[in-house]
């Protein structure tokens, strides 16, 4: 009844009582006591006045199921969530619990990940207690195709979540980097298991760097993190709820038609390469050109002087010519 | 050291002597004696002639690494072998060691399957001993789009296996089913793991019926096994042989153009719907036409009155308007 309890408490204007908690729970006052003695071992700042009750002055930067639950507005993300002290990457985690007949809606949370994957097999720093390191299971149905465009699904869910949260200009790098003055402060990894024409599970990997204070040097000039740009040290919970609150709002679009038909013009609002000079990685050819938005399905349109061209998702890198992004 | 000696008894043409095998293998004659013991208890029927040596007149039906590295040939399939008294499902087992870090080429073989599961969740018939039942583990460095076309591959390298080893007609129906006399004898289940433009791994699990001698009335009239159709009961381990051998050369040739160009020739020669009127079970509307083979994607051709038609792998259903195939 923990995450109960902690959402009486929020709920609550000032004091909640005792007594009214108790017939709330159907449990004796010494339970709801034993409980509030947990909450405050665990760093929540709990104010008890006699003859009204308790009060939630502050809570701790926590991301145990009960704090995540009692703040939980989300209709099906989140319906179970696992929470880790450590992991070795929270996607991997996922596919495991997939596997096992975890449903859709799974949230994976860690303190800490030993192995931290980017895309590719690349590494993704990820210290104890600086970051939201989570993932979503998901089991579509949908054509493993389609599979690709919920990254940039994400990637709008963070990017309006974050705005939200700071009120300062999150944006999006095509496709699916989310960067504050230039620099990034979250990625994304999605993988899928699938069949010829059947997704088994999709796992959507979210890391985001929240109070880190520094990057190694080989990073430094292009990772940030919201305490560096912002000077606040934001609760991780508060963010995670924020992010898939508008996930939630912005998959009911994709699933409409199984693309970013009604998702362009917003995650276009956010794209920091838009109308931007940019270069294409092209393996086969780079060229330069001018980034024009997204299709509906996710590619990035890039004009160059003899004509506009469509980038795959994850094909080529596209680079800003001015700066990193 | 039981697959080499294993590999020396069958390489002998005739007896080989208890010393020669000392020296091959830097053991006592003890030694030698005690694994000759461990043969005979596991099935084999090994003959030991004074001042001959050692003869190997049977083996059994045996699943065992050692049985299966004694006879291999291949090249890269097959070097890290995983044997299985019973699995949930070798696709399952075989995705769980891509986790851990086993290597391509990595198979996973099991003597009976408690989940086995065919294409879209449906269930596998998998008794004990039966069958084979096993999963190639791949880790290819190919884009994801053109993963299912190994489905092909491999339901091309069982046909010729099964051909050779029978010397019966053996044929495929589109895209991946494998039938005698118009019933299925072997059922391919291929999954992905990827991200948007990187395969981290694929399985390719091969369910074959080889011992059966009945099937349950709701499945008595489609499907049929090895020993229903000849009247022989096979050695497993001869026929996953054959197989894997067949396998690493197409493997090759698609490897070359990531695609069937190099075996729709061999693959329509295969194909049992070839020239017949099939029925195309679009879910949008079905439609009738004659098969014309694949295109070098593994689409289907159909050529309807009006036009050609290609149908993708795995998007519908392809009915033999005459009888299941």
């Amino acid at each position: 009844m923990k995450a109960e309890l902690l959402a009486a408490l929020r709920e609550a204007e000032e004091y909640v009582s005792g007594q009214e908690l108790c017939e709330r729970f159907g449990v004796s006052r010494t339970a709801v006591w034993k409980e509030i003695r947990q909450l405050r071992e665990a760093g929540y700042r709990i104010e008890a006045v006699q003859n009204r009750g308790y009060r939630l002055c502050e809570a701790p930067d926590s991301l145990e199921e009960s704090e995540l639950e009692s703040i939980r507005r989300t209709t099906w993300v989140g319906d179970r969530i696992v929470c880790f002290k450590e992991v070795d990457s929270t996607n991997t985690k996922a596919k495991q619990l997939a596997e096992e007949g975890y449903p859709n809606g799974t949230l994976v949370i860690a303190e800490q990940q030993r192995a931290g994957r980017g895309r590719r097999g690349r590494g993704w720093e990820a210290p104890a207690g600086a970051g939201i390191y989570m993932t979503l299971l998901l089991k579509p149905e949908i054509e493993p195709d389609n599979a690709s465009m919920l990254t940039l699904v994400s990637a709008l869910a963070v990017t309006a979540g974050l705005r939200s949260a700071t009120g300062r200009p999150v944006g999006i790098k095509w496709p699916n980097d989310i960067v504050m003055n230039g620099k990034k402060i979250c990625g994304i990894l999605t993988e899928m298991s699938a069949q010829v024409d059947y997704v088994n599970h999709i796992v959507i990997g979210i890391g985001i760097n929240v109070h880190n204070e520094s990057f190694p040097g080989e990073i430094a000039h292009m990772a940030t993190s919201l305490y560096l740009e912002t000077g606040v040290h934001y609760q991780r919970a508060a963010l995670i709820e924020e992010i898939w609150e508008r996930f939630e709002r912005y998959y009911d679009i994709f699933m409409q038609t199984q693309d970013l038909t009604g998702l362009t013009r917003e995650y276009n609002a956010c794209l920091v390469n838009l109308h931007q000079e940019v270069k294409v990685l092209d393996p086969k050819e780079p060229y330069e050109g001018k980034a024009m938005g997204i299709t509906p399905r996710g590619e990035l349109m890039v004009d160059t002087w003899e004509s506009r061209r469509l980038v795959s998702t994850g094909e080529v890198s596209v680079r800003g010519i001015y700066g990193y992004v």
